[in-house]
């Protein structure tokens, strides 16, 4: 089954352990004997509660996070997040700081914007995202409700190599690079993360939040936003995305069996590696981030030349390396190498490029 | 594979066609020689768009919505739109009328109240939501801007049987008998339907919208939250739940293939039928709801003994008809009777309810 397969280079929704796939298969129209798919089980169930439970300690266990926060399953993904953060935290202070290295952490920006004062703590606009502020290069506010960044910049290749260091709680949209290196949990004050790239298919999102910070919401917060309701009810104050938690769970289950993120971050070095050796040898392809800012879960590069670039992804998606292309806002070339994909994915990749770069130089 | 799969009357999640399932299952690694799952899919990349957008018009063809009403597909289900009817549509009127003939209802009206000035324009709390309020009881506002009513009472086990009029646009929560009859679209300003009933797996509503009544949201509607913005991006702004989409493109088809919804609402009487007429002729079941306002989709019914009812549920369990108990909130036996639910499923039901009462009278 695994030759028909191809691999899958997508920024996201993308690549899932073929694992996980077969089993969702397997156990599609009857679930553990239950006579039912788990899309089909009230979430009250006993049934749906245990994989519920376990989905939520194994990912406690596997992400190592403190009893001091709680673990929530929301739906909407990170762009959800981007209005329940200032809407639960930006409270009486009214004020915010954002490092602003991407995308969607200026798209975040505007729309804190929205519930109070955003400080511009630092950017990375100046040269167009490619590498990642020093901590002395970060304004932090005293004052700020909280300080705010995304780890990982999918459209611009670039990754956060350090935690800053801030006044006020850290929030952070760990989205593209969740379960790919350990992370000390406790340091922050919320972690979010869209599933979509390394967790499960689109539709939810995870929240880690310091229980503290919760109950300070704004009057006009929408229910399904706040955070003390999501803690009080256990993420069941509505119908949970039932499958995609389940779904989660067996990414999870994966995970621990694969050894950990510890195992996770020694292929994700592996894979990134690879790929970067060879773009910095390359007299066709190079690097776009910064080499001390380089993402190891979104590696972007180009030939300088747009119509080549595009001619490549052509050539490579008929290979069977497909969804290449680089964002559209940006253009170039993008190979994600989530944690399900395979090593030798990223082999073959740079063996293509190389026999690519041999017929076009 | 059917004799292993049990009767499920869950009231949501619930059950879905074994068809559906099985192609679900029959895809899950290798979508249509993609070499890749759907869920491993990028929204943007041309095979899930043919899905999205297949999706969206065979929903448009079966439902018979008119071109004056964009098809929205939104994360967050009906406690999401919730929040998202007032924050869009309150507008400068800033009141509008609910008809509280539930808990859903209820629970809409509280988020609305956040956002606007609620006039109940109709109760039916005096007699325990089990009954629905005539045209002649219904005090509709004549500078509303919207009239909000939910068509089927899940948990009380009553359902609209008419149209209501008012002199606003009319917003309906129809997440759970919607594709269970034909709807006449263009009497409404606004449909939704959490998918989790007759749609799909929980994790998205459907959202049918007069596009000319869109762009007047407060200004601190999330962007998540604003259909304008969901309308301009054809559901895109952010990545959309995927797979759940799949899965009610596989689910509309299905209904395509049985006749659609015409078919669903002759075997949506048939069913009722069984079910109802029994329950008249029983003298150790009785119905719940008022006879002319009774629910096609959910029948609550009790024997008069709570100790018999919980009795009642074990056993039928027992014997592979799951899901039977009523809501937490009110207790009593339920039986969720959904498009998806085989008229066989009711007619042993009936069968073992005939047992039951024989045994226990």
């Amino acid at each position: 089954m695994q030759s028909e397969r191809v691999y899958n280079f997508s920024a996201g929704p993308s690549v899932l352990p073929l694992d996980v796939l077969e089993t969702a298969a397997r156990e599609m129209t009857n679930y553990g004997g239950t006579g039912m798919s788990v899309m089909e089980m009230s979430h009250r169930s006993k049934a749906y509660l245990e994989i519920f439970n376990e989905t939520k300690q194994r990912l406690r266990d596997v992400m190592n996070v403190p009893e001091t926060h709680e673990i929530l399953f929301m739906q909407g993904g990170a762009t959800f997040q981007f209005a329940a953060v200032p809407l639960n935290l930006m409270g009486e202070n009214g004020s915010a700081d954002y490092a602003l290295t991407g995308n969607f952490a200026t798209v975040s920006s505007k729309e804190a914007k929205k519930y109070g004062t955003v400080n511009i703590a630092a950017t990375s606009a100046d040269r167009s995202h490619t590498y990642i502020p020093a901590q002395s290069e970060i304004s932090a506010s005293a004052d700020a409700s909280y300080f705010y960044y995304c780890s990982n910049n999918t459209i611009y290749g670039t990754e956060w190599q350090y935690v800053p260091s801030a006044p006020s709680p850290l929030v952070c949209d760990m989205s593209s690079n969740i379960l790919s290196r350990p992370v000390d949990v406790s340091k922050y004050g919320l972690i979010f993360a869209g599933v979509q790239k390394n967790m499960a298919p689109a539709g939810m999102a995870v929240v880690f939040i310091d229980k503290s910070l919760a109950g300070h919401e704004l009057p006009y917060t929408p229910k399904i936003m706040s955070y003390k309701t999501t803690i009080d009810k256990d993420s069941m104050d509505n119908t949970p995305p039932c499958y995609t938690i389940y779904m989660l769970g067996l990414v999870l289950k994966w995970v621990e069996a694969q050894g950990g993120v510890a195992e996770m971050e020694r292929r994700k070095i592996q894979r990134a590696k690879l790929l970067y050796d060879y773009l910095d040898e390359s007299k066709l392809f190079h690097g776009v981030a910064q080499p001390d800012s380089r993402s190891e879960m979104n590696v972007t590069y180009r030939t300088g030349d747009a119509d080549l670039d595009t001619a490549f992804v052509k050539a490579a998606a008929a290979a069977g390396f497909v969804n290449l292309a680089g964002h559209r806002d940006v253009g170039g070339i993008r190979a994600s190498i989530y944690n399900a994909m395979p090593i030798e994915g990223v082999a073959k990749l740079v063996e293509f490029m190389k026999a690519f770069e041999t017929t076009n130089s």
